[in-house]
């Protein structure tokens, strides 16, 4: 029996989640059932795509998510389950929620869940739940092994998927350009789509200095020569620094503060951020 | 064995919920737990009542619930434990957070926990924790089958209960009228205690405009025509609408907005709601 | 197998935590894995102490604590896994963390983690995510059986830890004076570091007062005549009280209301407070 992982934008202040929990448990009670996060902000679609890239390669191959973020609820927005390359499944509404695993990860396979069978027996003439009566539903039957995966319902073809747009980062002459994808919510560390690959054709090594821009559309916010750190402690408390995440990208962060409340920094396309080996500093 | 399911108001900050999975894990390591919430807002025993029929049935038969919102922790209020008319148990002091379930759902029986058994043993001289040392320790051992549902104590008359105050919804000539119960947090939705049965019989349908009035006491807070919607899909981003919520109630929400915080709308019997079918416009 | 309980300061609004989970239970998909907190103040580590000592003893001999307030990760910190003297392991940053446990429960032996042998496998070039990539993988292994205690790695002398600085509870004349450790967070309750059986050599009765004097520095910030009470449900709302809270230690609290906002009360050394028997009144 594989784990089921539940991920929406519901938070936890009301019986939504638990009521999922219910109903996963009543397909069978030997379930294992964890949470991604159910603090996705309400309807951002990006985030729930970003935090799925982020952890779905440490759970266990055949682990079963659930991502609930859908601002189509009750119109003709397809209700999917989808095989990763690595072996792992997510079901969710065909809005955009699976952008970065299918680039980053890539899809092997795609079926429509077919909610004549899918669909929790008796559940109300409310269209407005389909987290609880159709995804966790779907997804505890297929990670308790009630379904195959063939029983979700037809096979679609992986591109017809929804994908959102998404900007690569680029080797533009001395100078890695990208977009701040994500913030670090709680420590406001910025992460970039700036694979650690394409900075290190830059040459920088450790303890050297980097060159931050940051725009928001033609606008610069931050530009700054920052040391390019193994880690925090690299650096005095308050310093500025660009390391490597956790997701093997660039980041930028001030160590023990929040470098996007420091600067107001956001996230999407239009923040974009460039880094370059830092110039040499003469002094006449 | 059986699933224990926690709610309370304690927040996740800080031990005080680890402190009962910790005890009910002493009362037998194979047993399941899980959380409801544990943000119901501090001392609102209503909105605990709310949230237990909003899940209690979604869960398998023989599931125990622990609730623990306790002003009166300390005072002589009773420690029950309810069993549903559809086999589910609920373990909480009796202070009205049966409410809901009680007339909802049904009871069938309600025993009084006997403390000179079903305590933790060595809890110490502290009279503010009943939720880890009693009710915690109790419901652990229901779920798990070291006590069975006479083991808690001596039943007593279900009519004996603390009830908090409800107000039906009615039928009014051409106008339902109900009160705002709740809110579904995250999203500034407004969930009222009118059923779907009973707007049914205005005779609206889906894609039909109702004419919503929201009062508090005697002031007029909100008053206009809203599409009756299967879904949020069916209308425009920022458009409001009624509709049916998960529980099978009108609720009233705007699409990817919050109607609670755009109109200033709070929850409880002072708050009430009219939904009659709109008129027919006629411009001259 | 024993159980796996996290704590860190990463919030649950990305997927820091989850990927923690993920890896655990590659290293055995029937780990049970649970939360002490993850909304310890970010980089607090006298607040994962504290709740470490408010928690642990509550959970069964054998359990594994995994705790990640790190603000030193990537230096030369040292990673331990220390072993109660009940019985109870605890995974960390030694940065005193183990603080409180250490001085209130006793450690009977500390071991460092061997991060040739006890570290995910592949996990990245990022020397941001010990949290992940050693920590809750080493807790899941000792958890799970898959090392024993001594397969953590070498053993260090108990004395070499890194301690916070604490003071001590002290009886002086008819003054019983101590800190504000931490507040009870969601209820605004003060709770100190005088144990039960220091404030009861003042010989002061349930019912009787007592005299609170609470500074901060040497400014006086609060001082006036509370009910000791055996809970709160022996004051009115919104009166003060002094009682013992469910660690066995004197509290200070607002029933329904919050003492910690009501008087602006911080925690720490720097914060103060005297207890001894109220005066009686007599007016002339």
């Amino acid at each position: 029996m594989n784990a089921l992982v539940l991920q929406s934008d519901f938070g936890h202040a009301d019986g939504a989640v638990s009521a999922m929990y219910g109903v996963a448990l009543g397909v069978s009670p030997a379930l294992r059932i964890c949470d991604l996060t159910h603090e996705i902000p309400q309807y951002d679609i990006w985030e729930a795509s970003y935090r799925l890239i982020q952890t779905v390669s440490y759970w266990p191959e055949g682990t079963v998510f659930v991502s609930v973020v859908d601002p189509g609820v009750g119109s003709d927005r397809r209700s999917i389950v989808a095989k990763t390359a690595n072996g792992r499944y997510v079901v969710t509404p065909d809005n955009g929620t699976l952008t970065h695993v299918r680039r980053m990860m890539g899809l092997s396979e795609v079926r429509i869940i077919d909610e004549e069978v899918n669909r929790l027996e008796g559940s109300s003439e409310s269209y407005t739940f389909y987290g609880r009566d159709v995804y966790a539903y779907t997804g505890a039957r297929l990670a308790a092994g009630v379904i195959d995966f063939e029983g979700v319902g037809p096979s679609v073809d992986v591109e017809s998927l929804v994908e959102l747009p998404v900007v690569e980062a680029t080797l533009d002459g001395e100078r890695v350009c990208g977009t701040i994808d994500v913030l670090d919510v709680r420590f406001g560390s910025l992460w970039t789509n700036i694979s650690r690959e394409l900075f290190a054709r830059l040459g920088v090594d450790y303890g050297q200095r980097v060159e931050v821009t940051i725009e928001n559309g033609t606008r610069v916010l931050y530009k700054n020569f920052l040391t390019y750190a193994r880690s925090f402690a690299d650096v005095y408390v308050g310093e500025a620094l660009v390391y490597v995440n956790s997701l093997d990208c660039m980041a930028v962060a001030i160590n023990q503060g929040s470098f996007a409340a420091a600067y107001g920094i956001g996230t999407g396309v239009n923040w974009t951020i460039a880094l370059r080996r830092a110039p040499r500093l003469v002094y006449e």
